[in-house]
This record gives C-alpha cells, structure tokens and sequence, in this order.
C-alpha cells in the first residue's frame, strides 16, 4: 500500500481533545488507503518543562542524560495518539526512536540521522497495522544512548522516514494554515502559496518564516519529499495548505515568491582594518570557532591599506562576536580601529526562483525602498534571494512596499 | 567494588529539592566505595497523571500502549537523578529498562522479570560509572516491546537487580522509617522492628502494611536478598530502617512481631449449599476464574446433607464474586439457598515466626479479644500466622489490645 507520513506539532497535540482530532484526520487517510507513518511532537510545554528541569539541576549539563529526560515528551503523546487510533478502530503501534530504530551518530541534542531501517515497521505493517506512530525529534546513537535532534527535530523526523519510506507526501500539520507571501501579521495583503520550490523555502525558513524547521526543507530537497504544510485546526480538503516541493511540479510562479523580514539581525562593523592577503580569514575564523552565525558581509574598497569590514549576525551573538574579535586584536591576528555594533536593524529578503530568469528585481527593490525613504545599510544577494539591512523602525514599512510593487497578493 | 541498590519512592523524588537530597545519600554510599545502582521511581503523582490519560481515552487500553505510555515517568526521574548525581561529580549514568535490558515475558502491565544481564552495566563500572540510575517498574519483551510490572513494581526491580549483581544489600527509601509493630495511627505504642523475617514481612504486606509490595519480598526471600526499608527524609545512621531478612541472621525476637489489619476485606456467606464431594472446588474455581481473590475459607459441619460455606474476600471484589456465584447457580454447578455479603468487618493478623515454636498464641489471641468483648466472626491460621475477622468497629480495639497482649512495646 502506498505510505504517507503525517506529522503533528505540540500545539496539535496539546491535549486528548486534539490528539482526538488528529486521529480522526490519521482515519481519513488510513481509510484511503495508505499506510501511514506518523511522527508525534510532545504535548506543548512538555519539552520545555523537562528544559527547565534540567537546566536547573545542570546548567552545564551532560548532553547523554538531557536527550534521555526530554525526549519523554514525545513517547507520551506516540503512545496516547496509537491508543485513541485504537479506540477509533485503526490498528496502530507506538514506535520509540530506538525501536524503529532511528540511527543517528552521537552528537548528543543536535544528532544527524544516519539510516532508518525499513524492516521493522514494514513487518508489522505486513501484519496488519495501519498506522506507526512515532516519537519524533529522537534516536538512538550507536552507543545505544537516546539522543535527540535539536529543536523543531520532529520535522526532520517526518521528512527522513517519508524518505526512507519512499512516503507519497509528508504532511506537516501545524497551527498556520500554509507558507504565506508575507507574514499577514505585517501585511494584511499577504496570500497564502498552493506551492513552493525547496529552495524558496530554504531561504524563507532560514530568514525566520518559522514554519518548517530548515533541516527539515533541506532533506526533503535532497530526497525529493514533497513536504505539504497545513493546519490541524481546520477541515483540510485534499488541496489544502502549502505543497513544498520540486521546481518542476510548479508551472507557473512570481518572479518573487514571497518577502521575508528578520528582527533578531545585528550589524557590526571594524573600522579601519589593516587589509591585507587573508585579513577576511582571520577576522571570520575566530567568530566561527565563537559559534557566531554571520550572514552578509561586506568590504568597502581599501584606502591607504585599511579598509571597513561590515557583517551581519543574529542579535543574540552580538556579545560572543565582540569578545571574539577583541581576543583576536589582542593575539595580534588582526588591526582594527573600533568595532561598532549596530543592534536596531532588521533584515527583509525578497525570495523567488523566478529571480534565475528574470532580471531587474534587484533595480525594482531598491527603487521601491528608495521611493519609500528607507536607507538601505547592506546588501547581499543570492541565486534567488535579494536581502537588504535596514533600520528596524522601517521594517514594517519596507515588508508591505516591497509585498505591492511585486504584486503577491495576486496568484500567478 | 562491592554493589549497593538503593531505590527511591514517588516521595522520595516528587520535586528537584527531594532528588538532590536522595543523591546526597547516595553520594554518601559511593564515598563508602559501592558501585551502586539506584532504582527510581516516577515523581510522585506523574504515573497517575499518565494512567488517567489512559483510562480517558481508551477505557479497554492495549496494554502495549498503556506500558508505552506510564513507564515515561520513571525514565524523567532516571535522567534527573543522573544529572543531579553529575552535578556532584560523582559519575552516573541513566538506564532505561531496554538498555539495561531488564527483560520480562509479555505479559504487559504486569510483567515477570525473566533475567537481567549484568554485562552492560558492569561494562561501565569498570570504565568508572560508579552510579548507575535504572528507571524502575519496566522493563522489555521479547517482542521488544516496553512492558511494566505493575504498580509498585519498582521495589521488585530493585530486589531483582541486588540479586542479578550479588549486591550487599538493597536500600528502600520510602516516606516511612521502618517497619512498625503494628500500625502507629492505631497503636501509640507501635514501635519500629530492628529486623524482620521474609516471611513475617510477606505476611505483613499481603495484611495491608504496604511498605513494601509483597511480591518484591518473595523475591528477596528466594535470592536472599537483605532489603533495608528506611526514610528517605531523615539523615540516616548505618542501621537506620528495618532489616528485611533471612530467619538466621534474627537472634531473638519476640514470638509476635506485628500485628496488622485490613479494612477491605468482607465476610461472604453461602447458606445452605448441597453438600457433595467436590462442592468445594465448584465454588472457589468460578471464584477464581473472575478473579476474586478469595483469603480465608471456613465450611460448617454439613446437615442433612447441606452446609454453609464462608470466605473473606477484598470488598471491592464482592459484586464480581456474587455474579460469579449466581451463575454458577445457574448453569446447575452448585446450589445453595441464600448469599449473604457482609462488607461490616474487617481482619486483624498476628504475624510471627515465633509461633512455630511456641504454642499457646492463639489461646492468647482468642481470650484477648473475649476480654474486650470482641466476637470473632472467621478464623484462619497459617504456620507463622494467626488471622481473625471481626466486626469493623472492634478494630482499632482489637489491634490495640492484642498489641499490648503480645508485650509488642517491648524489643526481644
């Protein structure tokens, strides 16, 4: 029977009501005619209780013993869900990661997954079982620990078993009702996409539209999973939600698909740097090896030997990235004048494949925020994405000019 | 290193604060130089928590998914126990009961333990562990499946893992201090035993002192193992608690221990039953088959060929045992006038290994409770056991007076 996998977040799951209403939704697939593999999220605040726990006892706590405690949570909902499919007449098993098993290596709480053996949920689907339910966001290492695979893991989990499964679709239910052009919260313009390329995804998951976790879009680019958000709040028709998936499976589109905006950006600047062969290496390197997420950067020309050196990272490494590059100074790696931290700006992106094709977004954006009065502070571009640092006051602004003169709130 | 199992109730690691103090204790023990194991149980009122989740959603569970489900609690604890164990720098590690592996046959939520290897946690004491947290209560099928032992069941592991592992002795830490002459809520003059018999405790437990789980002290008889029940909220002395052990190592004691009591127990009478060989087993095997368990049995002197049969019986098994009754009446199994259920009494139980040797216990019991104008209603004896039923409220009278009869107050 063709598989599908399901995949149900803590809010869906929050209590036996719900978990009630995503095994009625688990039944209408089921009596389709798929075998279905769903992946269960801990009830909400669950995970962040056993957090908490721990981090009391341990703020330096060994990573073995907190994959162990807070990956309770979603034991708890696989067996509660495969016991209301039960009550409803669906023959259903709950599966522990270390049961299916799902292998990972053992970089405790932010493990990869290795391989997920077929053979044991396909005997008992052999058997007769309908549904797995399975604990998502853990494994097992080859040590035979419990690790977990970071935060928003579930997703991953969904999208390596409908790939291990050769799944028809994967279906992320969650409490948005699909991927929006904008956040509607900004722009009361913005229309919800019947599809999206992987890679628009990628970069919309990556700028802070939290729906899918970016690993998540990442292996289901790989595998080709056709991934489907939707709501588990709502009465969901066949077509409902967001489809992720192949370029090819999408005819027609926007040359930009959608505006993503970031609020957590930073910008930090070295003044007056001696330039040299490899002062990009040693300026980088330390804020790496710090754990500092940078994300655009530029380099004004050099005069006189010294030259300003501009990147961006999230707000929250602001602090790890001065005492990097103040440790660097001291070393005598690098030479800077000052280093200046600019923390009230935020990031908006301009996101669509169509980009590849076609030419002058970049001209059309810049206009649009230059007619609106928004300075642009940094610029970075990709195959597919245009990103710009403004000043945060102006987010809003530039979000909603930048959502009408691309004209996202009409389909393609 | 000689091995210690230390057990921890659902009191003795209800919150953070009581787990670092029960990792106190046993940081203590490891500063002795045991390599010790500790049994957890789960935060007290957690199990329940999962168990009415249970009950709501699937009044008939699969019992597969209910040990899924309520074993969750046991491993929090394990993992936090661990953690705090760590924080004290002494090496710990947490085991749930597949990676230990505790294995047990199928018969879920009320597992037997089959056999505990020792190779895995003895792997890791040798590189060092010297704690190693085993969440209790679970354990694996052969299915590999995760199956409980029933309530209470992690006195039972801990009992099974000093056994499997030769250890010194087992530790349980519960919200008592020992175990009592007879219950201190009955008796002011109760006094904690030094040491008791296995079989004067197993009678003591199958009586109501629910201290221990009757069936965790069979099996501390049959391997020997030295339990030692003492409070987890007190500082503790090297011979705090009471020693639960063989016969042997119990020099002198007083020919009654203890006196115990219950107050679920009723009286059922069937009147006039056709006397005919056999009669017996046609009434105590539908009994048995609907799963009442049946305590005391006496049978009148038969007349004219008919007889009147009384047993005791838990209370709350009384409806299921008149069902059974009246259709084995029915079907023609067995015949009698009337069943009379008396739910007013209750059962007290002198209790001593004594009394194999010296005889004139139960003339002393009888004429005590004819003093203070207690009729008794059934009798039952066993080698180490005299057990009467009276009226319910004679019973804190009879405990009181037999406890002064046998001079309890007094040590040996």
């Amino acid at each position: 029977m063709p598989v599908l996998v399901m995949k149900f977040g803590g809010t869906s799951v929050a209590t036996l009501d719900r978990i009630r209403r995503a095994a009625k939704r688990v039944g209408v697939e089921v009596a389709k005619g798929y075998d279905v593999i769903v992946i269960v999220s801990a009830m909400s605040g669950k995970t962040n209780e056993l957090v908490g726990w721990v981090n009391e006892i341990s703020p330096l706590y060994d990573a073995r013993e907190y994959d162990a405690v807070v990956s309770s949570g979603e034991n708890i909902t696989a067996g509660l869900m495969a016991l209301t499919l039960q009550e409803m007449n669906v023959p259903a098993r709950s599966w522990q990661g270390w049961q299916v098993p799902l292998m990972t290596n053992s970089a405790h709480s932010s493990a990869r997954i290795e391989e997920i053996p077929t053979d044991n949920l396909n005997a008992k689907f052999g058997e007769g079982m309908r549904v797995a339910v399975v604990a998502g966001f853990q494994g097992i290492s080859p040590e035979g620990r419990i690790t977990t695979l970071g935060r928003g893991g579930s997703d991953t989990t969904a999208v390596a078993f409908a790939a291990a499964f050769g799944a028809e679709r994967c279906d992320i239910y969650t409490d948005v009702d699909g991927v929006y052009t904008t956040d509607p919260r900004i722009s009361s313009k913005a229309r919800k996409l019947d599809k999206i390329a992987f890679e628009e995804m990628l970069e919309l998951a990556s700028l802070g539209a939290k729906v899918l976790q970016t690993r998540s879009v990442e292996l289901a680019m790989r595998y080709n999973v056709r991934l489907r958000v939707l709501s588990s709040f709502e009465e969901q028709s066949d077509d409902a939600g967001t489809l992720v998936c192949a370029e090819e499976e999408i005819m027609e589109s926007n040359v930009v698909s959608g505006i993503a905006y970031s609020r957590d950006e930073a910008k930090m600047t070295l003044i007056s740097v001696a330039d040299r062969p490899g002062i990009a290496a040693a300026i980088f390197g330390p804020l790496s090896e710090a754990g500092v997420n940078v994300d655009m950067i530029i380099q004004n020309i050099a005069e006189e030997g010294r030259t300003d050196m501009t990147f961006s990272c999230p707000t929250d490494q602001v602090k790890r990235a001065e005492k990097a590059l103040e440790e660097a100074k001291e070393n005598g790696d690098i030479n800077y004048h000052d280093l200046v931290a600019d923390t009230d700006v935020a990031k908006i992106s301009a996101v669509g494949i169509g980009m590849r094709s076609q030419s002058g977004v970049a001209a059309k954006m810049f206009k649009t925020l230059s007619d609106e009065g928004v300075n642009i502070k940094v610029i970075a571009t990709s195959e597919i994405k245009i990103s710009v640092l403004v000043d945060r006051k102006y987010m809003e602004l530039a979000v909603q000019a930048l959502h009408d003169a691309f004209e996202l709130d009409k389909a393609a």
